[in-house]
């Protein structure tokens, strides 16, 4: 299923519903590019310790933009013995939100932005469609800017939170501005005190609003360029108040967008499976939550915080995930049952659509459900499926140990180690 | 008229025609993005020095990419006393030409990018279809890779250069590769003898080409993967190497792509305006020239070296283009008599494309000449129609006094000065 800007919000609902009802996820991301530096295999060299790849994409990654990023959920149907998949693909951009937002710039690098065009990738979905995000700073940040608005209002008399009858200290008017100011009184006197008129349509003005709303004592202001005062009680205003908080919270909300789906994801607790892992996630804890620490073992410590610590990255040599999902359908792999859920799209594995975040996603899930079941073949008696919340499963799990699913390349080699030397799929780091 | 990368060498002609037969010509870029530092506004502070702005734009704009170019072309047509113009905008993008072509990062503002889209900006256009571009560095090393590649060719005896006897040492040949290139030698003096096959085709191999292409003395190599080998007369021989040089000229020719459409500006002569202009002939210089220089002096010897130097910027304090283009209308000015040629897309500057490239180019050429016939004005008896190449025009060339035209917000405060005090228009700088 394709998200955009404009169907984010009715969407939602579905997502967070996918992850929460799922038995495991997997994630997948689109750049706008992969090294400012070294070329790319220099960059993703397998020979790096886990900590100097952490170094080299800290140091030669993060300016480029996270701008698509594929969520599959995948549910066991114990009856139909087949897993239901539900997939996304979010497009994703900085749209500025308001005057004062971050004004982002990220690097885009031409060899990878050229790969996508040649994948079909449609860029306007990103820079005209995409949702917007904050990291946890900008959240906070923006909250501070309503909290701060919503008390100017309040302390300049808004009356949202003060009786009328407050003692307050005048503001000074400036001499060219107090006849209009004078005019707007007299006018707000006529209004209350005439029992016909429910409201004031004031002239346009520039003149500072907050002298104006200092006055009014038993008004309510509905817009704040083009002026309209309204009568209301005090019960009616508590309603607007509560309208107008509401709204605010929807802002902030749209604001925080894709974000919100990448919390979920970190609250949900699920296993979270990726292929060549490090860099989507260095970039999902970059781009949604803070900047990236100075190491790879505090960089454990925030994903860890975040709940990002049940993730299964596979570290494959030289092998591609297309070429990968080939292999775990052959012996003494089985290929995995999956279908999509109803309303979702179905991705066909013949006419490959690699490089759509949401189809990485959904074939580097059907190699995890592959592989977890071949461990199931070591057991007596034979297990076809193991679920990813098998404790056959967990020690391959990202944990603090960084252990990670690594298949090798000459398959029949590995197959002759028994478990727990871990047959097939071995521990590295 | 949109050209992107694949209508772009249909209509070069068209383009260089136009550029030809015009009296001046009006540019404009897009960029995706303007400042990586101070806001826009500071970066195009009214109140700075020539070099002041020209050293903030250095440092702050030149990692963003020129995306869009508008180049629109006016030529008088005395009969008719109006302006033929012709509207062509460019997209372009740095595709990576070949394994060993530039890579190139640029930055994208989000703010700018978001501006764009909500013009309408196609950004598939540029990512996908733009027209590949490279500068003088780059085309001069790509040269030199065709003639490395020519000579090595030579040298391991393609013999395209090689008379059949030429004494040569062989290369070694490894023990592996002994075999198959026995069996090749043996199958080639089989082609040679047997009068009735006219080629033939090797089997696929991996083995290096260049001991094969050693032992072809009288044969030529068709693929360079997929060997085929002919037997060739010595006329059919020469005719292939030609041709083959003359697909390298035209892959030469599409690496650079837009830069030809550059070089064909600036070897034209042409007067070339532009709104606020420095950026764009900053950023024309970057991409398709060479590196900036360090300060503005040296710049403008640049400039002047790639004969930019007829350059006629607008330096409109706080003044957009449309505002521009509606004062320029009305009274003291009258408004261009201008129509498109045909053939090219005409523009209705009722319902305002602005921001895109073409059509801000074609509202700076109309301003140009309401105010080149403007000057006409002040001369009696008055002229209606001032040339572009008219000595009335001159003053206001950017030459190494770098003279710019600059109408005032207030115009008819201006309108009482005379010429040569420069009337509505006045020398900066």
């Amino acid at each position: 299923m394709e998200v955009i800007r404009s169907n984010f919000k009715d969407n939602l609902n579905k997502v967070y519903e996918a992850i929460e009802e799922s038995d495991f996820l997997a994630i997948d991301g689109e750049f706008s590019g992969i090294s400012d530096g070294p070329s790319v295999s220099a960059l993703t060299n397998g020979f790096d310790t886990p900590e100097e790849r952490y170094q080299k994409l800290k140091k030669h990654s993060m300016d480029f933009l996270l701008f698509q990023f594929g969520l599959c959920t995948f549910k066991y149907d114990d009856a139909e013995e087949k897993y239901i998949m539900k997939s996304f693909n979010f497009y994703i951009f900085p749209k500025p939100f308001n005057r004062n937002s971050p004004d982002v710039k990220f690097v885009c690098q031409s060899s990878s932005i050229d790969f996508l065009a040649n994948q079909g990738f449609d860029f306007n979905k990103v820079f005209r469609n995409g949702i917007p995000y904050l990291n946890q700073e900008e959240e906070r940040q923006l909250r501070e800017q309503y909290d701060e608005k919503r008390s100017q209002a309040n302390g300049a008399g808004s009356l949202s939170y003060l009786s009328p009858s407050s003692a307050k200290c005048p503001v000074t008017i400036p001499d060219d501005q107090k006849k209009f100011i004078e005019k707007v009184v007299e006018q707000i006197e006529d209004l209350l005190k005439n029992e016909e008129s429910e409201s004031l349509e004031l002239e346009p003005c520039t003149g500072s609003v907050s002298e104006i709303t200092y006055l009014l004592k038993n008004v309510f202001i509905l817009k704040e360029r083009y002026i309209v005062i309204s009568k209301v009680d005090e019960e009616e205003r508590k309603r607007r108040e509560q309208q107008k908080q509401a709204k605010e919270q929807e802002e902030l909300n749209d604001a925080v967008g894709f974000s919100r789906v990448v919390h979920a994801i970190a609250n949900s607790g699920k296993l979270v499976i990726g292929h060549n892992m490090l860099l989507d996630v260095m970039h999902t804890i970059h781009q949604f939550y803070c900047p990236l620490p100075d190491d790879l073992s505090e960089f454990k410590e925030v994903t860890s915080c975040y709940s990002f610590s049940k993730l299964i990255p596979f570290i494959i040599n030289n092998t591609s995930l297309a070429e990968l999902e080939k292999r775990l359908k052959e012996v003494p792999f089985s290929p995995p049952k999956v279908e999509s859920a109803e309303g979702f799209p179905s991705y066909d594995t013949a006419s490959e659509q690699l490089h759509e975040a949401g189809y990485d996603a959904y074939i580097t899930g059907l190699c995890f459900i592959s592989m977890a079941n071949f461990l199931g073949s070591f057991l007596s008696p034979r297990k076809n499926h193991v679920s990813a919340r098998s404790k056959l499963v967990e020690p391959f799990f990202n944990n603090e140990n960084q252990v990670c699913l690594t298949v090798w390349r000459n398959l029949p080699m590995v197959t002759s180690i028994q478990i727990p030397q871990n047959v097939g799929i071995d521990m590295v780091g």
